[in-house]
């Protein structure tokens, strides 16, 4: 089954365009990741300092290459200081 | 610039396979209608209640013209009684 993330992305107030230009970097490379079905990095309408990254992996595997992959490791260890908080869900996607 | 939809829907503890189905026979005729980018069911691996519906939208009025389609409406008033919540939030797509 295939695996459905949501990861939301708080930047820290004076960080918000760093961490924008941060998280879309990681999106190409990330598309390119075997097993990516969906990866597309958004903005909550509502508050600018709120990033959602949704993604579609083929499974736990696939998923599992790209947390290991160098432009995530890079990205995750860029984006340490500069963001307030990041919650990851996990979704079985059904359709 | 194209839109994100997150809407997050919670059955009732004794409808949630009939919310399941419900919110699963949306998905084809909504993948059809024009300017649908992403349209996946998708449900929270920690809740069996919580289901979660990801959207991508090319603009506004593609999202207007799905709102107001039979097929949607018709999920709306089906799932009326039989849903605890539903919370949709919206996402301005960057790439």
């Amino acid at each position: 089954m295939a695996l459905g993330i949501i990861a939301t992305i708080e930047a820290q107030p004076d960080q918000i365009e760093f961490v924008e230009q941060t998280l879309k970097d990681v999106v190409p490379p990330s598309r390119q990741d075997e097993g990516c079905e969906y990866y597309t990095l958004t903005r909550d309408r509502e508050n600018e300092r709120v990033f959602v990254m949704v993604e579609q992996w083929r499974d736990r595997e696939a998923l599992d290459a790209h947390l290991a992959s160098e432009h995530y490791k890079q990205m995750a260890m860029t984006l340490e200081n500069r963001i307030a908080q990041m919650a990851v869900r996990e979704y079985d996607v059904l359709t």
